[in-house]
Formats: C-alpha cells, structure tokens, sequence
C-alpha cells in the first residue's frame, strides 16, 4: 500500500489490537503513518504494510500534525504524552482510550493547558470492525478539531460528533455498552431456555440450537428497535401512553418467564430483577402506562 | 372490503384489541371472517367492516372449518370451547392465547382428544402490527394444520412454524419477551444515563434527549445483532473463543457503567448483575473466552 500525496500524516501511539487495527485502516486509505509503542516488537507487522517506525513517542508526535492515542488506560495516556506535551503544543490529539468521563475532562483541561487541540474517542467495534464505514466512533470535545481531520477519522469508521463535553464520548460509551451487555445476556437467557430441553420429550426433538434460535432471536430486534423509536418520543414528553402494551400485561407475562425458567434450571436472577422494576413501575403509579414509564423507577434507586 | 370467493371462512373468537386485530386482517385480505366475543359490542366495528358476528360460540365455530382464538389466559380458552368441542371435531383450531408450554400441551392432548387440528401460536408484535408482512408469528404443533392454512395465516403476518412439539410457540414467545425486556431496560437505563445531566455544566449544554440517543442506540443494536450471530455458533460448539473482547475486559468496562450511573443517580441494579454474571464466568475459567461464555453460568444458577 503506497501512501498518498493528498493525504495528511497521522501518528498511531499505541499499538496494542485496536492500536494496530486503526493504524492498519489508515494504511489502507492511504496516510503516510508514524507509529509508536512501548513494547517495539508490536510495529513489526505495520511497518511490513508501510508504516514509519518512530524511534521514540517525542519523534513519534513530531511526524504529524494529528496523533491518535490507544493505549489501556487513561494513567497510561499520561505515563506516555506527558513527557513529550510541549511537542504537541499547537497540534492535535484524538485519545481513544477507554475511560470515564471525568477522565476525558481532566485529560482535555491537561491538552487545554498544553495549546494541543483534543477530542476524546470512544470506538464502538471491535479491531476486526475498524475501517468498515458502518461501525460508529463517537466523538466529544472541540469540534474544529473533528472538523479538520474528518477525512483521517472517516478511514477509520463512521464519525459522530457528540457535542463540545469531551465526557460525552465516555457516557455514550458506557450507556451503549450497557445496551449491549443487557442486549446479549438476554439473548443467552433465551438461547438457554430454548436449548435446555423441550417440554415434552414425547417428539424425541432435540433442544433447539442457539444457531436456530438467533435468526429469530434477531428478527425480534427490529421490532424491538421499533418499540424504542416508538417510546423515546415518550420519555421525553414525560408521558407514556400504554396503547399497545401496558406494564401490567408485562408483569403478567414475566410469570411465564420465571416459570419456564425455573422449570428448566436456568438462572432466574435476569428476569427476577426486570420483574422487580416492572412492579416498582407499576407501584409508582405507571401500571396502565407502556414499558417506557420503567425508565421513572430507573432515575430513583431504590434505598 | 368484500370477501373473495376463492378465500375459505375463518372464525375469530375473542374480540379484545388482539383478537380484533386479527379479524380485522382477515377481512382486510378479503376472508369471510365469522366473529364472537363473550361481550357483545365489541363485535361492532368488526360488523361495519363485513364481519359475520355469530349469535353463539356454536354458530361461530360451525361457520368455518378454521377457528382462531385469542382470549385473556387458557382458563378463558377452556370456558369458551370446551361446550363446543364436540362442533370443533374434523375441524382446525389455532390459539393464540399467552400462556405456559404446559398449557399448551394440555390444550393439544385436550383437542386431540376431541379429533381438533390444533396449533398453538405466538404473536410476536402489538395489534397495530398485525397484518405486516414484517412481523412475526410462530406456531407450534401440527404441521398439516399449518400448511393447510398457509395463506390465512399469511394474512396475520409473516408465520414460522417451529416444530411439531406444541410447548414450543410459548416457549420462544417467553424467551423473545425476556430478550426484548432485558434490552429495553439497557436502552432506557442508557437513555437515563446520558439524559441526567452533564459531567460538567462548563459548557451549560441540556442532557441529551431520549430522541438524540436512541437512533444511535439503534444503529448500536445492528452490531450488537452481529455480534450474536459470532457467538451462536460458540453457544452450539461450547467453545467460545475470545479474539475480539474477552470476558475479563468487559469486567473492566462495567466498572465504568457502575461509576457514570452511580455518579448521577441512575439504579445500579442492572449493571450490579452484568457485573455478577461476568465474575461468576471469569470465576468458572472464562475470563479469556468471549461473552458468549457467559452462558455456562446462566445454565447453572448459583445456589
Ligand atoms: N479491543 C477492543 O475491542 C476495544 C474496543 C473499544 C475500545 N477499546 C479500548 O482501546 C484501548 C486499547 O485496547 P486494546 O484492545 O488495544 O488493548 P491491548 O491489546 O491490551 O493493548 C494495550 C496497549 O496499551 C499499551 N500500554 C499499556 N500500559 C502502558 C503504559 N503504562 N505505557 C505505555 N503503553 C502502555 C500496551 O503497550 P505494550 O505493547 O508495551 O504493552 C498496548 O499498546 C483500551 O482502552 C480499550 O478499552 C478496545
Ligand atoms: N395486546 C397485545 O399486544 C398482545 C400481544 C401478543 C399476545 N397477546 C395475547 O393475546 C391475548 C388477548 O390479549 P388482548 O390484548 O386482546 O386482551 P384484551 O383486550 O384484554 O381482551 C381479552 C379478551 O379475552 C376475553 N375473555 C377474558 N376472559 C374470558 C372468559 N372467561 N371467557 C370468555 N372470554 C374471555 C375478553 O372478552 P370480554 O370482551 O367479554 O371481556 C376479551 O375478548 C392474551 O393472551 C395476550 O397475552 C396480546
């Protein structure tokens, strides 16, 4: 891959699989590309597709009027640009390091004090996904900075810019992964249910595989991402209709959760504690209301 | 809507909003549909549009050689046919009424007894879906009863027959409403995270509205889905190999989404079992394999 004329030089510090992956997408779009990393051994295979092999994380910077951050952890951005912050003054640094948001404040007041223009990243893919333009990078911080290196950020996914808080990126982050996590555990809450032997041994079937169960399993996401568009609406009015399913027709159907649950030995904690926020929903007055009135019980904990 | 000669009669018992749906489809594709409900007047708008309101359950299953049934539990079901088995004997019954698999075994053995076709049935959207080409329908028991009635049932929605084994609509149709309440609650418990407020007021910004991030919520589900299809094959071998994030790193991330929820008050009590279910899986010797693992431990609840 040869590097391009009109392409702008970027700088990779951090070079473990996501490191490397986003050096890997910029390679192949193109940008001349300097790359760092603590342990050496890890630049081998970039410098073999063309990347330019720094010899310390001062020369490193100093290759690109852009560098890009990703190591493990926010202490670790430090240990590593805090030496070399005056040879980022007047330049610019997206830090893609996972972190709180607290974290991405502190580290865009420290850019701030050092004249280096800052956004903080948060890549929703992992290293396989990167370079593909369907995959989301969210953006927070200053958007002049998103706005003059688009086109370096575009090679690595989809853009987003979330708005000038350099912790929004952080938050979105944690909320999408939450969703996920949520998302994924009750999809192996079903997967085990449905494989977990049938009702009736009668037909001798066997359980159904969870390659059976997750087409199905994933047509059913649509239609939940439909209910979502329909509720969100709501949440934000404050107001939560329940035309179509009421959080009572909820909790009764919960019961044939727990039971088929119970029945077959797989672990009810899950729907145990949806059920428990769908009757704190209800308690608090949102019984006829749709499955959106729970997000109420959501903003006060229980004591 | 005028009823099409080449289109056999279908009944509709129970006229609740889903029943009155489904009645409404039929007659929308030009069925000759017969209806009955316990409480009259509900029969009306349904009459308006070209229905057969029966004068008793006996009319109403005499009518045709399919009858539906969708009534609050299988208690109702039982109340309102169990009179009339001996009308439904040589014809075809389908239930569409929520329960347990055992219910719907019971059912089954209950119509067999009496020489009823029976299916049972899962209607796997809200009355407002039904009649969409896109939205599921899944049935279970016999499937000459099925495939008998193909096209009728192509007017509901799109129909999946899942296997000879009654129990088998129910059970998917707890396992999808435990996929679509576990990810719901993630949404909304995101929606609420990055809705409560900024980590900083500098920038005097308002909390992003649920309507801001639900499209991105969305868009995060479509990954999230793929993400399913990589690990069903794992469920299936039991073997899940962690090339992309292991359990142990998202362990590291949770604390994130604990700290950002605890931080502006939004319930811990989701993400608390995240973080329980992914340590029981690291603890079990899964900490490098992928998330999918994490359903070892959901087949062997704790004590
Ligand atoms: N992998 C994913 O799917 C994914 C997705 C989204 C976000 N992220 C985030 O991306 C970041 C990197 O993840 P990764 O998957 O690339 O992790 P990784 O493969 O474990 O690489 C870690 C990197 O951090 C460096 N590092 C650690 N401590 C350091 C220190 N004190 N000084 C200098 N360098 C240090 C390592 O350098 P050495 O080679 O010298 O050890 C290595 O380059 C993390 O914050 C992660 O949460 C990852
Ligand atoms: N609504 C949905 O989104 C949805 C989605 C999937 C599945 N379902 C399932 O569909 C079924 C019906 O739901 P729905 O929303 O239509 O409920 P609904 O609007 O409350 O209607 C309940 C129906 O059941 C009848 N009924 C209740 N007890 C009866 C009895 N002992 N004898 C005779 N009829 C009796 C009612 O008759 P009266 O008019 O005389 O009271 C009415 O026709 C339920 O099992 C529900 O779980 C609903």
């Amino acid at each position: 891959m040869h590097t391009q004329a009109d392409r702008p030089a970027v700088t990779v510090v951090g070079l473990g699989s996501m490191g490397s992956a986003l050096a890997g997408a910029l390679l192949d779009r193109g940008y001349p590309t300097t790359v760092w990393n603590r342990s050496p051994g890890r630049a081998e295979a970039l410098a073999a597709r063309g990347a330019r092999v720094a010899g310390s994380v001062a020369e490193a910077v100093a290759a690109s009027p852009l560098t890009l951050v990703c190591v493990l952890d926010y202490p670790a951005v430090h240990a590593v640009l805090d030496p070399v912050a005056g040879k980022l003054a007047g330049k610019q640094l997206v830090n893609f390091t996972s972190g709180a948001p607290e974290q991405a404040h502190e580290t865009a007041a420290w850019a701030a004090g050092h004249g280096i223009g800052y956004l903080d990243g948060a890549i929703m893919t992992t290293p396989p996904g990167v370079g593909s333009p369907e995959m989301m990078f969210l953006y927070s911080g200053e958007r002049a900075v998103f706005d003059a290196h688009r086109a370096a950020l575009e090679a690595l996914g989809d853009p987003l810019h979330l708005g000038a808080d350099p912790g929004l990126a952080s938050l979105y982050d944690a909320a999408l992964l939450g969703l996920m996590w949520s998302t994924l555990t009750g999809w192996l809450h079903g997967t085990a249910l449905v494989g977990a032997g049938r009702t009736t041994a009668a037909d001798g079937a066997a359980p159904t595989a969870a390659t059976a169960f997750t087409p199905v399993a994933a047509r059913w996401l649509t239609a939940v991402t439909g209910f979502m568009n329909t509720y969100a609406p709501q949440v934000d009015a404050g107001r939560y209709p329940g035309d179509d399913a009421t959080v009572d027709v909820q909790i009764a159907a919960v019961g044939h959760l727990l039971h088929a649950a119970a029945a077959r030995g797989v672990d009810t904690a899950l729907p145990e504690l949806l059920k428990g926020l769908m009757e704190r929903t209800a308690a608090a007055g949102h019984g006829s209301d749709s499955y959106a009135s729970v997000i109420e019980v959501l903003r006060s904990p229980a004591a």
